[in-house]
C-alpha cells in the first residue's frame, strides 16, 4: 500500500500536531469559562456576523449555513483552519477529486463526484502523479467519466421506454411497480431520494401512477409486506449487489423470482422469459448476473470504486428512480449534487460549507467530547435524511485505526440521530435539552413542496412548522435560568425541574426549497462532511472491514439450522449461551403449527 | 409536593449510597482487567448458565431474556440488587402500582398498567398510605378501574360499529380509513402496534380492506402524504390531544376538517354533520373537543394521568386499532400488556426482566459510561419499536435533576437508536464493533409471522434472518484479534484494519411469536425497564418540563411571522443570527412564485 504521495503525508495524524493540542486548550476555556456560554456568545452580533455563509447558485438559490448557534468564536474557528492546513486537508480533498487511490486498504480511488460530472465536465485528463516517485497511481479521469456516461445514457433510454410503455413486462401491460432489492446504501439512499420528492410538484408529476418499492430486510416480513397487492405482471425487479453474493439480497432476488414465475408462467410463458423481462441487474459481477437469469442488455454495471454508502448517484439510485420519476428530474439531482462537489472542491475553506461542518464535527466530537449528534430537518420529505445520514457517516468514519494502522487516540464518528419537523420535539427534545447535550443541525426550507393556508388562520402550515424551525436552535442555546423561572412566579418546587442549562450547541441550515436540486446538494454535503472528519481524523473513510465478521459467523449458525432442522444434529461449537439459545429455538421448530397463510413459494 | 411516604424515601439518592461506591469500584474492574473481557466471559458456562431468565405464560409462550453477553459477573450483579435494595425499588415500585401520586411535580398517579387490567382484576381498593401521615393520596383503584372499563367499553362497542358498517359515513359509505392525528405518544405507540400486527395472520384478517394512517407533523407534506388518494367519505379522523390545544394537532384537525367539508359539503349536507360523523375526539378536555364541532358522543376520556408516551393503552390507541384490527386483537394486545405488568410488579426482583433491564440500564449508562444503546429487532415488523424505546426512555429519562430538585451527579437517560433486522447491520455495525461501543438489546422470535421456504434453499427466509440474530452478539463480545487473522493469512497492512476488539455488550431477548400478546408484554417490559432506572436514579419519569421552552419561543416567531406577513413589520427582539435568519426566510416569501399544486384550502 502507498503511503504517501508527493502532496500529503497520508500517516499523518493530527493528534501529534501542535495544532491539535492549541485546540484541546481551547477546548479547556469552554469547559471552564462561563462567558462562553452560548447565552452570551450569542448576543455578540459582531461574532455571529462572522459565523454564516451564503451560499447562492444559479436560479436564486440560497443555502444559508448558520454555525454562529456552536460552541465556537473567531479564534476557535482560526484555530480549526490552523489545524485543517496543518493536516493538508486541501490536499487530502485534492487527492480525491483527482481520483488518486485515497481508498488505501482496498487499493481504489473514491469517485462519487464524477457519477454527477457533466459530460463535457473539464476533469483530470491524465494523473498528475503517475509515474512520479511515490505517486499514488491515479485512474484516468476521462474514461472513467466516459464510462459514466455510458452507462448513464442506457439508464435514460431504458427509463424512458419503461415510462413510455415500448418496454412491456411479459403479460404486454406498463410496469408501474418497481421493487428495489438491495441492501445498506443501495436502499438508503434511492428511499431517501424517492420520500424527498413524493410531493414535489415536478417529481409528482412523473411519478403520477407508478409506485417505487424498496426491499433489504433478510426478514421474510418485509417481502409480504413490499410485494402486497402489486401485480406482477406490472412489477419490474431490480437486484443491485456489487458481488451478486449478498446474502440478503439474493435471497430477496430469489424470493422475488419465485413470486414472479409462480404467478406468471402459464399459457407458455417460461421463467427464462419471465426473468429476463422483469428483472434488471444492478452489479460488478456481471457473470453470476447472467447465471441467475438476468439479460445481458438488462445488467448495469457498478465498477468497483462505486461503494454502496456513496452510491446514490450511480446506476443503482439513477435507474430506479428515473423509471420512477423521470430522467429529467434524476438530472436535476445529479446538477445539484454536481454543483455541490464544486463548491466543497473548490470553494475556499473558510467559505466551504462542508469543510466547516467537517473542522465543526471535529470540534464537537474530538475536543468538545460529545458523542452523539443529530440531524434534524423540519421538512416531513426528509425524513428518510437522517437515516441517509446515519449510513454515510457511522460507516464511513466508525473506525478504529488510523490509515497506516496504528490505534486512534481519539473516538471516531459520532452517533447519529434524527428525526423530521415538529416530531422531533415530542421524541429527542426533552432529552436534548435536560439531559445529555448532543449537537444538532437543524434544516428548514423557505418554500413549502405543498402550500397550505387555512382560511381565518393568521399564518400558513409551513409557516407554522417554520416558526418550531427558528425557535428551537435559541431555546437550546439560551436555555432558562432559576432568575427567570422567579421571576414568572413558578413555585420554589418546581423551578429547578424547569430550569434549562442552555449551551446545547446546533447549526440552522436554510434552503430555498426542496426540490431535485437540492435533494442532490444535501447529498453532496453530507457526503463530503464525512470525507472531511475522515481527512482530518486520518482515517481510511472509504471501507467497512467491520460489517464482516457479523456475517462469517452467521454462516456458522446456518450450517448449525440446517444440519439440526434435516437431521436433529445437536447444537455444537457454540459457547453455552448461543448454544442454549439455538436450543430454545430449534425445539420450538420441531412442532411447528402451520397457520392457514403457510406457503411455501 | 409530598416528599416522601412511609414506604420510600423519594428523595433518597443512589449517589449517597455506599452500594453505589460499590459498584463504581466493580466498574473499575472492567475497566481494568482483561480476564473480564466478555471474550472471557462468556466462555464460562457456570457464570452464563445464572444470566438467563426464561419466563413462560400460559399457551407456551415463552421469553428467553439472555444477559449473558452484558459485562457482569454474578457479583456484578449482586451489587446491583443491593443498590435496588438500598434504594427501595420494591417499595417505589408498589407505590407506582398502587396509584399513589409518584408524579410528584404533577402531583399525580402514575396508573398506565390499569389501561390493561381485566375488569374483576383485584386491584386496590382502597389507599393504604391514605391519611397516614406523610402519606401521598392515592386514587381510588376501584372507581379508576370501572372508569377505565366504561370506556374501553364504549370504544369496542363504537370500532364493532364502524367495523360491522352499522355506522356509516354523511355518504352512507362504510369508513374504510381511519386517520390518527397526534403528536409523540399518540402516534409512536399506535404506529408501533399497527406496524408490528401489519403482516401476523390474525391481525391481517381484522384489517383487510381498511387502512390506517397517522398525522403529526406539523409540515403540509405530511398531511398531502397521509390524505393522498383516500376518499373522504370513507374516511374517519381521530383528533388525540390531552388539552386540545397541542398546536401541531389542532393545526392538522383544522385542516383534516376543511378537507372533509371542502369534499362533502354538497347536496344539503352541513359542515356540523360532516365533523359530526367523520370526526372523533380523545382528549381531557371535552369542551373544547365540542367547541371544535366533534359530538359529545364521539369524544372519548384521557383522564389527567394518561401521559402521552404510556398512552397506546389508552382510547388514544385501542380506538383507532379496535376499528382496523379488531377488538378482539387489541383485548389480546391488553392482555399482553397485564401479563407483563403482574411480572413485573410481582415476580422476585431476580427472576424480573424489566428490573434485570433496568439495572442493567444503569450499570451500563452510570458505572461503565456508555452514552448510547441500541434496540435491534430481527423482525421486520418491529420496524417501529426503536423509535417507540426512543420516545418513552428518553422523554421519560433525559432529566437534569433528581425528585427534591437538586442536580444528578450522574447523567440519566442514554441515547436510543435501533435499525430492524438485517438492516441494521449496513447501518450501525460498523461503527458498533470498530468504533465507539454501545450496548444494545437483540430481539428474536422462534416462529415467522409470515413463512417462506423456497425450493431447492436450505433454510427458510426465516431461519437465514435468525441465523444472524445468533451471529451477532458473539461476534461483538468476542471480537476478532490481531493472531486470529495472522492464522488466517491476512496481509501485515491490512490486519490493523480487521481487528475487532470485541467486548461490546448485548442482551438477547428470543419470544416464541410476534403476536398481539407479544406486542402488549413488548410494550410493557420497555416501559417498566424505562421506570425501573427512573426508580434507580431518583428522578421523575412522569413529566416533561424540557419539551415546553421551545414551544414558547416558537409563539414569538410565529407573531414576528405574522406581522411581516400582514404589515411588513421589520425583525425584531431576536438576537442577529435569529434575526438574519428570518430575514432571509421573509424576503424570499416577499416574491412567492405560485406552483400550479398551489392550494388555499
Amino acid at each position: 500500500m502507498p503511503p504517501s504521495t508527493a502532496t500529503t503525508s497520508w500517516t499523518l495524524k493530527c493528534t501529534d500536531l501542535p495544532q491539535f493540542d492549541a485546540l484541546e486548550a481551547e477546548a479547556d476555556l469552554f469547559r471552564t469559562d462561563d462567558k462562553l456560554h452560548l447565552r452570551n456568545l450569542c448576543n455578540n452580533s459582531a461574532r455571529c456576523a462572522g459565523l454564516t455563509v451564503v451560499y447562492t447558485t444559479p436560479g436564486h438559490r440560497k443555502i444559508v449555513y448558520d454555525y454562529s448557534r456552536q460552541r465556537v468564536t473567531g479564534e476557535t474557528i482560526a484555530l480549526l483552519f490552523h489545524l485543517a492546513d496543518a493536516v493538508g486537508l486541501a490536499e487530502r480533498r485534492e487527492a480525491m477529486r483527482t481520483g488518486q487511490r485515497i481508498n488505501l486498504t482496498e487499493d481504489r480511488p473514491v469517485l462519487h463526484h464524477v457519477l454527477r460530472m457533466p459530460a463535457d465536465f473539464h476533469f483530470v485528463r491524465h494523473d498528475p502523479m503517475a509515474g512520479k516517485e511515490g505517486g499514488a497511481q491515479a485512474t484516468d479521469g476521462a474514461t472513467t467519466l466516459r464510462n459514466v456516461h455510458e452507462v448513464r445514457e442506457r439508464v435514460r433510454d431504458f427509463a424512458e421506454r419503461v415510462r413510455s410503455g415500448a418496454y412491456k413486462s411479459v403479460k404486454h401491460k406498463h410496469f408501474r411497480n418497481t421493487i428495489v432489492i438491495g441492501t445498506g446504501g443501495f436502499k438508503i439512499g434511492p428511499q431517501f431520494v424517492a420520500d424527498a420528492l413524493q410531493a414535489d410538484p415536478a417529481a409528482m408529476h412523473g411519478s403520477a401512477g407508478r409506485r417505487l418499492l424498496f426491499l433489504s430486510n433478510m426478514d421474510p416480513v418485509d417481502f409480504s409486506t413490499v410485494v402486497g397487492d402489486l401485480d406482477p405482471a406490472e412489477t419490474l425487479v431490480v437486484v443491485v449487489s456489487k458481488t451478486f453474493t449478498a446474502p440478503e439480497t439474493i435471497l430477496n432476488a430469489r424470493t422475488a423470482k419465485t413470486w414472479l414465475v409462480q404467478n406468471m408462467a402459464v399459457g407458455g410463458i417460461t421463467e427464462n422469459e419471465i426473468v429476463g423481462k422483469h428483472m434488471i441487474g444492478i452489479t460488478s459481477n456481471p457473470t453470476l448476473c447472467q447465471k441467475f437469469g438476468i439479460r445481458r442488455e438488462n445488467i448495469y454495471m457498478l465498477w468497483d470504486w462505486v461503494n454502496p454508502r456513496f452510491s446514490v448517484c450511480s446506476a443503482a439510485g439513477l435507474l430506479p428512480l428515473s423509471i420512477h420519476f423521470s430522467s429529467e428530474v434524476l438530472s436535476e439531482v445529479l446538477n445539484g449534487a454536481h454543483d455541490m462537489d464544486k463548491h466543497f472542491f473548490h470553494a475556499p475553506l473558510g467559505d466551504n460549507i462542508p469543510v466547516i461542518m467537517g473542522l465543526l464535527g471535529v470540534w464537537n466530537s474530538t475536543f468538545l467530547g460529545y458523542h452523539c449528534r443529530a440531524v434534524l430537518p423540519y421538512s416531513h420529505a426528509m425524513r428518510s435524511f437522517p437515516n441517509f445520514v446515519q449510513h454515510v457517516d457511522m460507516e464511513s468514519n466508525g473506525k478504529r485505526v488510523a490509515l497506516d494502522g496504528s490505534s486512534l487516540l481519539h473516538r471516531s464518528a459520532e452517533i447519529t440521530l434524527g428525526e423530521p419537523g415538529t416530531n422531533v420535539q415530542n421524541v429527542l427534545m426533552q432529552l436534548m435539552h435536560q439531559g445529555r447535550p448532543f449537537p444538532a443541525d437543524f434544516i428548514g426550507f423557505m418554500e413549502a413542496q405543498q402550500h397550505i393556508h387555512l382560511e381565518n388562520e393568521a399564518l400558513s402550515n409551513h409557516d407554522e412548522l417554520m416558526s418550531n424551525f427558528f425557535a428551537q436552535p435559541d431555546a437550546l442555546a439560551y436555555g432558562k435560568t432559576l432568575v427567570d423561572l422567579i421571576q414568572e412566579g413558578i413555585p420554589e418546587p418546581l423551578r429547578e425541574h424547569m430550569v434549562f442549562n442552555g449551551n446545547r450547541p446546533s447549526s440552522s441550515i436554510l434552503m430555498t426549497r426542496l426540490d431535485a436540486f437540492a435533494v442532490g446538494q444535501l447529498i453532496a454535503m453530507y457526503e463530503h462532511r464525512t470525507a472531511v472528519q475522515g481527512f482530518i481524523w486520518g482515517i481510511n473513510s472509504w471501507d467497512q472491514f467491520g460489517v464482516e465478521l457479523g456475517k462469517v459467523l452467521a454462516t456458522h449458525i446456518r450450517s448449525q439450522l440446517s444440519a439440526s432442522r434435516k437431521t436433529g444434529a445437536s447444537v455444537q461449537g457454540f459457547n453455552s449461551s448461543t448454544s442454549s439459545l439455538l436450543e430454545h429455538f430449534l425445539a420450538h421448530g420441531k412442532h411447528p403449527e402451520p397457520t392457514s397463510t403457510e406457503k411455501t413459494l
